[in-house]
């Protein structure tokens, strides 16, 4: 069973934190100057709460008024004069007395203070000052547990930005006020702030929320439901071509398919222990006559059901299951993300049941197949990581530590047989068993997660999974779980924001479109197309209803790897003028040498 | 969207209802002469009702003890005595006062009165009598609204049989006693009676709930559900083939693919009127934030979604969907048959979105596609049935009477143009549309639903799915629903029943089983194997790990089309001997010879 992926994370977050001044402690002692501009504009501001963010940090505040753009940038300027005269942040243990007399202003801090006092927390305070000709100039002061710089000089003036505001509930409750939420972006330098922000524009460009649609892959409809996308003739064309490529990968390891309900019955859970570890993710299924269904999460133990249709010989081993099918799990309206996160996802999945002397052989298959796939993909280098069980929480696995262990040697030695640099990663483990992760490194230098393979010792002890071996003995078979995309939904979403839609030609809904220059030639186009379209090319025939530059760029625009044009000197001649994405103008190309050559590109992938 | 078909009828019930005595007539008489002769053994025996059914009659018995075999065949042969002596059944009217009198000693009978004189219906007795020597001899009396044959001369002897005796509730229901059912078979000859019997025999063996797991296509789950099948490796090659050959039929036609969730909120459903008339067959699905979802019974809403996600303009049009997928029903434990009848099943659904104008077009190409998948997988010359609305009942269905009226007309155009013997049911309608249904006769003669192509001018009213015509103005187009097996599941079931398992080569999940004569030319039949591999054939080894005899009839039994017996001979003169489904031994053959002329019978289906 392939894990879900969170939220996608940007790379920014990760920048430097080597040099003196950790990233964390400037990110939180600029939230402390942010309140303290905030104050000084408006005295009568109450304080929220204020920590970094992987890009920066926020600080909340409950203010007389909507702050407006001026006010933030006001805000940002008095926050580099703070950084300029130079301040310190000072910290010193108080007694509850005495942070409620410092904050007795604040109610919310004296809600927070009542619980640190209730949780038996010591309290403390933090002051930001300096001292100018004698004196001491005091501009703020915060319940805080510290981890600041010791003074702003610390800070690069232009390494940070004020970003943006937004509502958030005090304590993320609807029930308490609304607070305005001010998010700040700091870095070590100018530098790496300019890096994140171009980096954060091209990702927005390329979210494939907004380009989903917009290359009309996808859809989804008040009627029916978010995070349940429905599936244009375009982007189903692309959810075959991904499917087909893998099956192709996978038949040709010996894997058979089999096909399963998107429901059962809740007893299939608690043997699989899906239903202890999982139950708030499940969709629940009423029937009429009160049967208790759930809607699938995953599919490894339905395909224990038909694996255990018979006695298992040896001989009949390993047993290769794949299936592409849809799972749903009940995410969070606040979670859902495109198709990134959704409540209906549709997996790659497959199962090889086997021997254990044979795990190691069907590990290299699996290897061999995601290569393969990335590769033609357009993924070079996948990353690898061996995510193991977390040992300070046992108890959300299941089994035995031995057999634990046992699993995440056999994993690391496969990785080195392999000679991949792989992490090991604690805690990042399914509940039943350790796995090699494969990420991708996509265009913008995020890190995806993509193929997932698991080494399942337990699930086969709760469903008594054996074989019969060569001395008429039972043996205790090891299951191995293989998704090569994870989902196609989420592989989808992360192809198009890696190619901003420039999917590779083999993979491309439409491959070429052929556009007349005026109604005159739009004959002589509509045989080029069908032309194409009988060499099996995946091509589109546009009305010369619009201007031909309007249509050429509606076809750039939909990263369409082909434009033909073809007018009459293209009629005379037998020929196209062949516009190639990402390289423009490639001249006029004879017709039945421009498809053969193009048939050549579109093989080339496998 | 296909309509689901209800349990199979056997065809038996329909024989020559030609000649003298109505079928139903003798049947309904045989209902007496049983219980003449059951109140004879068993004086005490209070009567329930005694109607007649598709192949014969029953009668409902509260007896002192259970009846054994020994009862029944007594029983059988003094009906046949009262035959031979020649009873009459004769009829008057009676007043309810009287019927009391007459029933005073039959509890069950009594209750009827009561509620007959309730419904003010006529109450009526007929008795069965003779005249012998002047003497009225009086064997049974029954509350009865006639319908019977003069006398017994009328009935063959040795045309009816007492069947099988089956526990009943009185009335139907649980609350009741339980009475022992007294089922008799009956037809006009003993011909006919034994053709039934034949068949049924027949049918019995060919019941694809034992057939199918014997044959290793599905198995179901205790813990998954019943009504909920899981496709093993062989039965998923199946469904494959089956919707590859479907789409290949449909892709050359100009269809595109979608792809959709298995859920939606309840909103779109009550938009497209499924709310109201199937709430009660529809999974619901919670959600832990509280959302009403269902599990679709039906894609259509879910595509017209995706259609409407853009302005058509005329010139997209014909818009042609289609979809293999799988929905679910609450169907009721009690109406579940195998795959035949099942909660969770795949439609090969597929809509079309067009004018008016192009209705008739469409429709002719997807009854191109039936015709070329029918003759595919073996079932020739479909009959035509076109399905109208019910006028009696026209609160059940969508829309107004004149659209239905066009529609309806529209279909009998079709077929007509189509020089096809269509028949005209009323009542047989979806509820949104009329449609035309494809029949086909299976190897026992049983008609079967297969195809069916709607015709919709309600659900684009409700979605409001129109067209910007040529003049700019809207256009409100029509949808066609086409399913060409219906689901796989009952498609398959069909077939199973229809070939017991003996499916066509090219959808024989095994196409070829090669079978060593002994260990020492295993060697050379696993040679053989890989060569049909190569060649793109289905094929098996077995392990010559039991007997040539049994592996052959293992072979024989999985009704595999070709098995290759291999031994020295075959291995020294590079040949196989070859053994043919249906036809035997056919010999040795050349290895490379036989390849050749299987790929051209498997390729011969399209």
């Amino acid at each position: 069973m392939p894990k879900r992926e969170g939220s996608k994370s940007l790379n920014g977050a990760k920048i430097s934190q080597n040099g003196a001044p950790a990233i964390e402690k400037i990110r939180h002692s600029l939230a402390h100057l942010l309140a303290a501009a905030i104050l000084e504009r408006f005295p009568k501001a109450k304080l929220g709460i204020g920590p970094t963010v992987e890009d920066g940090f926020y600080y909340d505040f409950d203010l007389p008024r909507s702050l407006t753009p001026k006010d933030l940038s006001d805000v940002e300027r008095r926050m580099r004069e703070y950084i300029k005269q130079g301040y310190k942040f000072l910290g010193r243990k108080v007694t509850p007395a005495e942070a409620r007399r410092v904050f007795k202003d604040q109610p919310l801090k004296l809600e927070l203070i009542r619980d640190f006092i209730k949780e038996k927390k010591q309290l403390s305070i933090y002051t930001t000052l300096r001292q100018t000709s004698g004196q001491t100039n005091e501009i703020f002061k915060d319940l805080c547990r510290g981890g600041h710089i010791r003074s702003t000089g610390e800070i690069d003036t232009f390494a940070f930005k004020l970003d943006r505001v937004a509502g958030a509930y005090w304590r993320g409750s609807e029930k308490n006020s609304q607070l305005q939420r001010v998010y700040g972006l700091a870095f070590g330098t100018k530098k790496e702030l300019d890096a994140y922000l171009t980096q954060r524009e091209e990702a927005e460009k390329r979210d494939h929320r907004i380009l989903g649609p917009k290359l009309d892959l996808f859809v989804f409809s008040e009627l029916v439901g978010s995070g349940l996308p429905l599936w244009t003739p375009m982007g189903t064309q692309m959810r075959f071509l991904l499917d087909e490529f893998v099956w192709s990968l996978r038949r040709a390891h010996g894997y058979e398919r089999v096909e399963i309900p998107h429901i059962t019955k809740k007893e299939l859970y608690e043997v699989s222990g899906h239903w202890d570890k999982f139950s708030d993710e499940l969709f629940h299924v009423q029937s009429r006559e009160g049967h208790n269904f759930v809607m699938k999460p995953m599919n490894c133990p339905h395909h224990i059901q038909i694996l255990q249709r018979k006695q298992l010989s040896y001989r009949d081993l390993p047993v290769r299951y794949a299936n592409t099918t849809t799972c749903y799990r009940d995410e969070q309206t606040g979670e859902l993300s495109g198709i990134a996160r959704a409540r209906s996802f549709t997996q790659d999945d497959a199962h090889v049941f086997c021997r254990e002397s044979q795990v190691k052989e069907e590990f290299f298959k699996i290897w061999d197949i995601v290569d393969a796939f990335y590769k033609g993909v357009g993924f070079a280098g996948l990353e690898v990581r061996i995510s193991g069980h977390d040992p300070k929480n046992f108890g959300a696995y299941l089994g035995t530590k031995p057999k634990w262990q046992k699993a995440e040697k056999i994993l690391k030695e496969i990785a080195r047989k392999r000679k991949a640099k792989a992490q090991f990663v604690p805690g990042e483990a399914a509940f039943y068993g350790p796995k090699i992760d494969f990420l991708a490194r996509d265009s913008l230098g995020r890190e995806r997660q993509v193929a997932t393979i698991q080494l399942d010792m337990n699930l086969p002890e709760r469903f008594d999974i054996f074989c019969i071996d060569e001395k008429g003995k039972r043996e205790r078979l090891v299951m191995i779980h293989a998704a090569i995309m994870g989902s196609i939904e989420r592989f989808i979403s992360i192809l198009i924001e890696h190619t901003s839609g420039a999917f590779p030609i083999w993979l491309s809904p439409i491959q070429v479109q052929v556009i007349a220059v005026s109604r005159k030639s739009h004959k002589y186009a509509a045989g080029v197309y069908k032309s194409l379209i009988n060499a099996g090319i995946r091509a589109q025939l546009t009305e010369p209803d619009e201007t031909l530059g309007k249509r050429i760029r509606e076809g750039e625009t939909q990263r369409i790897p082909y434009l033909l044009i073809t007018g009459e000197t293209e009629q005379r001649t037998g020929t196209v003028a062949v516009r190639k994405r990402g390289k423009g103008n490639l001249g006029a190309k004879n017709l039945s040498a421009f498809i053969q050559s193009l048939q050549e590109e579109i093989n080339k992938k496998k």
